[in-house]
C-alpha cells in the first residue's frame, strides 16, 4: 500500500525536539508545507526541501478558509507532490484539522493524520504540573475559552474540584471564566496557573488562585497563546516545576512583568 | 547547565514512530531504563546500550512501588549513570509519574520530564476520531474508568453532549459507566467507540452507541488496554477513519470477534 501523499501533522507545542519521529519524516520528505503562524520557523525548517505556504499569522485570523487550503492541497497531491499540513499542537484538538480532513474525504483524496502533543497537556507538563495525581485529580477537562458558548455549559456542570480544568485560547476571557467557575461552586482559593508560549524560548508561567483570575490578574501585557490550568494539581508545580526542566520552571513573577 | 541524569519519558501510545525526538535522544544515551509492561519492546530497544529493568507486566500490577523505583533511579544517577524512566503514553496523565517525581524532589535529585502522546488523545486520532469539531464538541473530558470513585462525580455533572468523553482503563466497567451516563441524561443513541491497543500492530476498534455499552457490548474477549470515546464526534470516524491511516481504520466488526 502506498503512503498517502497528504499528511495532516501535529507540530506539538513549539519545541522542535517535541516533534514525533513520524512528523519529522513527513516534513523531511515534503515538497510543499502549509503551516499555521503558531508553528515556529525552527519546525517549518525541518521541511528543508519544501516550498512553504503560511496559512495564518501567529496572532491573526486564517488567511485561507479550510476549503481553500484543502483545494490547494488536493491540487498539489494530484500533481504528484508530497504535501504536509502542519498544525500547532494536535490537528484534532481545537484546531479545525477535521474540517480540512472532511474536504479531502469528499474529494476522495487519501491522507494520513499524524498526532502531535497538544499544548493542553504539554504546557502543564513542561511547567511541572501533572494533570492527574493520586488523591488530587483522576481526570481533566479541556475546553476552548474563545467564547462563552464554548466553555459555559461544561464548566457549569463539572463538580468543583472533581477534575483538573484546562482552558485553551482563554486568556482574553480569564476573568469571565474564573467568575463563571466561582458562580458554580468553585472555591476562591482553588489553585490556578497560566503557561504562555509553552515550548518556545519565551515560555513563561504564573501561579495563583481562582480569585486572582476572577479579578483580572495576572496583568498579561500581550495576548500570547496560553494555557490556563485550574485545580489542586497546580500546587505540585511549586514542587516539581523548579526541578524538571529548568528553562520552563514556574516563576511567581512571570517574565512578562519583568 | 548540565542536563539532569534522570529523564521521566512518555513513550506515547505504542508505535515507535510516535516517540518524540527528545524521547529518542534520551533513550539512545541511557545507561539504564526502567519501563512499564505497557511499553512495547520496539520502543525499549531504542535504548540500545542500556540495561533494562521492567517495572510491571502489560496486564499485571506494578512489581515495584514508586518509592522503590525512585530509590533505584536515585542510586544509579548518583553513580553517574544516565537513567530513563519510560512510561506508556504521557508520564503525567493517569500514570503515577508525578509520584516518582516527588520522590526525586525529596531526595534533591534533578530530573526532567519529557511529555509523550497520551493514548487518551492518540487512540481516537489514530482511529479517525477528532475529539473536538466545530458544531459537535468544543472540548473533552478525560477520566479514569478503573473505579467508580474516579469517574462517577465528573460524569454525573458534565451536561450531556457538551463535550466529548474519553475514558482510560474503563473497559472492565464499560456497562456501569454507560449506565451511569444514561442515568444522568445522556441519550441511548449517543455515539460511542472503543479503540484497543492503539498504535500497536493489533490495534482494533468498535463503533456503536451508548446503549450498546450499557448492555455489555461489545463482547471483548480479553481486557486489552483500551480507550472509550463517547460523543457525536465518534460518527466522524466512519468518514475520516477509513481514509486517514488505513491500518487503524475503525471496523464495524472488531478484530477480536473475527
Amino acid at each position: 500500500m502506498t503512503a498517502p501523499r497528504i499528511a495532516i501533522v501535529g507540530a506539538g507545542p513549539g519545541d522542535p525536539e517535541l516533534l514525533t519521529m513520524r512528523a519529522v519524516d513527513r516534513l523531511r520528505r515534503a515538497d510543499l508545507v502549509f503551516y499555521d503562524g503558531l508553528v515556529p520557523e525552527a519546525i517549518v525548517d525541518v521541511a528543508a526541501r519544501a516550498r512553504r505556504l503560511p496559512v495564518s499569522r501567529r496572532d491573526g485570523p486564517d488567511r485561507f478558509s479550510p476549503q481553500v487550503v484543502a483545494s490547494l492541497m488536493i491540487e498539489a497531491a494530484r500533481a504528484g507532490e508530497r504535501v504536509v499540513r502542519l498544525r500547532a499542537g494536535d490537528p484534532f484538538v481545537l484546531a479545525r484539522g477535521a474540517e480540512e480532513a472532511l474536504r479531502l474525504v469528499e474529494a476522495d483524496v487519501p491522507f494520513e493524520v499524524v498526532p502531535g502533543l497538544t499544548s493542553a497537556l504539554a504546557a502543564p507538563a513542561l511547567a511541572g504540573i501533572p494533570l492527574t495525581h493520586r488523591g488530587l485529580a483522576s481526570g481533566f477537562l479541556v475546553v476552548s475559552g474563545h467564547a462563552p458558548s464554548a466553555y459555559e455549559a461544561p464548566l457549569a456542570g463539572i463538580p468543583p474540584g472533581s477534575v483538573t480544568v484546562v482552558i485553551l485560547m482563554g486568556l482574553a476571557h480569564r476573568a469571565a471564566i474564573a467568575s463563571h467557575l466561582r458562580a458554580h461552586g468553585w472555591s476562591a482559593d482553588t489553585p490556578a496557573g497560566i503557561v504562555t508560549s509553552a515550548g518556545w524560548p519565551d515560555q513563561a508561567s504564573w501561579r495563583g488562585v481562582l480569585a486572582d483570575l476572577a479579578g483580572g490578574r495576572p496583568d498579561i501585557g500581550r495576548e500570547a497563546p496560553g494555557v490556563i490550568v485550574i485545580g489542586d494539581v497546580v500546587n505540585l508545580a511549586a514542587v516539581i516545576g523548579g526541578r524538571s526542566v529548568p528553562s520552563s520552571a514556574l516563576v511567581e513573577e512571570p517574565a512578562w512583568q519583568r
